[in-house]
């Protein structure tokens, strides 16, 4: 399961994850003794809902990814992705390296009928609730048949996460007329026009927030910048107001007060809480997590697996993607 | 000078910074019966500190920009830069359309030798004071050797305006490891890397705002996305913060007290105070201000240009192009 601090934060999370669903079940995967310790008396607890399979290597979070999957054939990660195929479980979430495990799970999952590559989609706090953004980063240079791919993608995981029955689609650029962006934005545009998507046009970075659309479609490289300034950017602003509030003892005392306020906002953009970006477009379910993930935070990654388990994301997109990509005049 | 509010802005905005700047020339370029309405009597105060130029037509907020070019030769805005380009004004400020005074600017002003296509340089915020950032949005598509011509100069922009002898240059792009990006990316690394710039190496968006580098380098595209990312995160903070405090008795209460913290904190984050974005790589200078400007943010254009005028950033780009384009390898 990886990531930055190990089985120290996915043990813990696990835990936390088995108590809070009672239908859920886990596999932990990884050095099996390391995690017998780690979990203690608590292995009896869950009884066979919390298993635990061995697996001999591990990919670094610098680990090239055509290296590890050539290479690492019993990494966790591997493993996990296997069990996957294997139908011995429903989804694989992993705090692991990115570029390994889309790579990995492309490989052994395959992509959908139809879907000629996967997207990782992310969930983003809005002033309406939230909205899906995808492609985050694992497609640079995608033309416009691949940005249309995403938009379906998108809109059937909202359908069915977020029991929206028409949710709407934006298409990220840098102004809202039609004579703006580059050629592949403009191809893509007619594209989601003439399919039966809800496709409301252009949007502009500044309408992530607002929520005026339910899906954001854009490509990797824009979507991985897009999703980093905005962490950059909130720290600035958390760590500016934890400087401002500390520069006396006024303002310290003026902190106090303000702190359960302070506290309560924290927790409306707590990025924690939208941790879990889906792979979508594989024969499978795949979570990534943050690789600085906490507890609380991954645990909320395997809940969006629960989530996209119930309800039946990768099949749904299966059965549904090609009457949405099809445009209103054309059969069914 | 356009903008939103048009003359009810720009008209306090330009007496401000009269009062503020003894050695500030302005001509006012527009409807001039408008314009001296507006003024008034602080006409005679300024003496011949304060023109006003006559101009007929006005280009829309959202003209195409090859129209407006072709079609109003009389619009203010080309005016404006036709001043530039007769030595009337040493800058041109505007509030208009972004699109058209590029078109504009690039037109009369034409490209500094050895620059193929103008950028927008915007100031932002950071941890460490601020960073430079270009393109903004002028160009999509920028080939590496662009990105090249974008880096140098955004590198002699910060020299002479920061007094900074040798700014660090970062790339945007979507992780820190060579193999990540594509391959414009890829290849304007190696460039720059070839060139005597400070340069540092691929950045991600969250830097940005910690201030690792001076320089930010990306296309137009990424930078528009980027720094429209940060506008609608920022303004939903904001919106979600003043929420909080509002909710109660006792939570308009701490908000209360929190004031005075809070309003520094926002005044350090305060887009106003970045206003005034410079179109660098022409012969002469011209400052987009954002369209939506108030009066202070207008103001903060002004002084923009009036900076790039005292450091002659145009004329230090002109002459030091070709050696910061260079290898350390190659004869001088």
């Amino acid at each position: 399961m990886g990531g930055d601090h190990g089985l120290s934060v996915t043990v813990p999370a696990c835990i936390g994850a088995l108590k809070r669903n009672p239908d859920l079940r886990l596999i932990m995967v990884g050095r099996s003794r390391d995690i017998q310790d780690r979990i203690g008396t608590n292995k009896d607890r869950f009884g066979d809902r919390l298993r635990i399979q061995q697996a001999s290597e591990i990919v670094g979070m610098d680990e090239a990814p055509r290296l590890a999957l050539r290479n690492k054939k019993n990494s966790s990660m591997r493993l996990a992705i296997n069990a996957v195929k294997a139908g011995d479980a429903q989804a694989c979430v992993s705090a692991g390296n990115t570029g390994a495990l889309m790579a990995g799970a492309r490989f052994v999952l395959k992509t959908l009928p139809g879907i000629d590559r996967p997207a990782i989609v992310g969930k983003i706090p809005s002033l309406r609730g939230h909205v899906h953004m995808l492609d985050l980063g694992a497609n640079v240079d995608s033309p416009a048949y691949l940005l249309l791919q995403f938009a379906v993608m998108g809109s059937i995981l909202v359908k069915y996460v977020d029991s929206n029955p028409s949710p709407s689609v934006g298409l990220l650029n840098i102004g809202v007329e039609d004579i703006k962006g580059n050629e592949v934005v403009k191809e893509a545009s007619k594209l989601m026009r003439a399919s039966n998507l809800n496709f409301q046009g252009y949007i502009e970075g500044d309408a992530i927030y607002t929520g005026d659309v339910d899906v954001i479609v854009c490509d990797g490289f824009d979507g991985n910048v897009s999703l980093k300034t905005s962490e950059g950017l909130a720290q600035f602003i958390t760590q500016l107001m934890r400087k401002e509030f500390d520069s006396n003892l006024l303002t310290r005392m003026a902190g106090l007060i303000a702190i359960p306020v302070i506290n309560r906002f924290r927790r409306r953009i707590d990025h924690r809480h939208y941790n879990g970006a889906a792979f979508v477009g594989l024969n499978g379910i795949v979570i990534k997590s943050h690789g600085s993930a906490d507890v609380l935070a991954f645990r909320q990654a395997i809940n969006e697996a629960v989530q996209q388990v119930r309800n039946q994301v990768p099949e749904n997109i299966r059965v549904e993607l090609a009457d949405l990509m099809q445009g209103p005049g054309k059969p069914a």
